[in-house]
């Protein structure tokens, strides 16, 4: 059977590639892994995008996400674990949904190569015995693309490479590396113990929605207004998703 | 005056967003930095997003590349150069051809954040005395997401960090910082001294395009291959434009 999985950008209704548009209209089944209701504004965004790009006849299957520890002593058994699960789930899904012959999709937020992991539960799908899976992968703009986008700026000084990582590893960026970081995935703000005063930091939430925020300057100087608002924004919406750039002072 | 910089993806016809569309068709004037005939089929595709995308009357004027240095002694200094001259000639072009209330536009491919030169040079338009500018940017999709969707595969191992460098950098990649590297800008294919025969590698050149080639596999199993359709494609075409991922052996 053929499965696409579907990047489809960082959480703007137009920030969606033509080709993922075409994806979306030529699917039978699209399966949402279902993250609750504390995102429901992307959720209606991801409606909307079957909504108007799906073909019709078009049918949704939601697959509840079996629980979590957000907070494990091992976090990559965690992981290991909760996707072992997930993917029993799908194939149980796939099974009894999707008829011979037809297509099956899964939206992804950003891209599907970026800190997703509905391509490594297709991988392991894949890799059972009993079930014959081709997958196929539409690319997305990424929400580090949408930071910078939205900052007007470039990520990186002439020639530079960049560094993207999460919260949990910011801490452990080599030296040499860490001229430019993209920090993905970071609930505490880990910045705030490895960045130099001077260090620039670009920080963006709800990128590309009516609820973007964007906050840019030394570390010394904008730490605060960044806690603040991003506080005061989760604790309105009942939700928050950002990234931020540092950069080295030079 | 209102400059937009649109990334427009990394070279296949509908991985272009809707809002990059929507960008070109809000465009008066679009101010080509040409590279010349060597990547003449981008022209085109550059040409064909113009055609259908563009709003009626729209002009285009070609900005002539000031000549550059490849393999100067010195290479920030030469880009740096480069790059000012550059502004003069943008200059000189916005002045003549953008008329009060007009909008102007940069097509870049791929995304406007990563190893493109057109915002650093509205950077240095801007800071001009006598030039009022605002930019806009248009996120893109990255060569690396177009990369890693063609091979169908994540670009890390669960929560690692991936490092973005050049051909030119890649060697001087910390240990650490080596697990997963996006390999940019190579025409020497640099992995080749650095990387170990066990080391993953995820080659593709001429994305999305008719042209595409991808080879992914062991170092050491498939250097010779990539080395191989590699040359016979350049001397094919006149032209490559490639990327790859590495993955340090687990």
């Amino acid at each position: 059977m053929l499965l696409r999985v579907i990047g489809i950008g960082p959480g703007s209704p137009r920030q969606i590639t033509l080709e993922a548009v075409d994806a979306i209209g030529a699917t039978d089944v699209f399966f949402l892994l279902d993250k609750g209701s504390r995102t429901s504004e992307l959720t209606a965004l991801r409606e909307k995008f079957l909504t108007e790009y799906g073909a019709p006849g078009h049918r949704v299957v939601a697959i509840a996400d079996p629980p979590r520890d957000r907070r494990p002593d091992d976090y990559e058994a965690e992981v290991r674990r909760w996707h072992a699960a997930r993917v029993d789930a799908v194939r149980a899904a796939v099974s009894e949904h999707l008829r011979p012959g037809e297509t099956g999709g899964f939206l992804v937020w950003g891209d599907p190569a970026l800190y997703d992991s509905t391509l490594r539960i297709l991988d392991q799908l894949a890799a059972r015995d009993d079930v014959s899976v081709e997958v196929e992968v539409i690319a997305g703009v990424t929400s580090a693309s949408a930071l910078t986008a939205a900052h007007g700026i470039v990520a990186h000084g002439i020639g530079e490479p960049i560094l993207t990582t999460t919260g949990r590893r910011l801490s452990a960026t080599p030296a040499g590396a860490d001229a430019n970081q993209i920090v993905m995935l970071d609930s505490d703000l880990a910045f705030r113990e490895t960045a130099a005063p001077d260090d620039l930091v670009y920080w963006g939430a709800y990128l590309g929605t009516e609820h973007e925020i964007l906050v840019s300057g030394r570390v010394a100087d904008v730490t605060a207004e960044i806690e603040e608002k991003r506080a005061r924004a989760r604790e309105r919406l009942g939700w928050i998703m950002d990234i931020y750039l540092l950069q080295k002072a030079r």
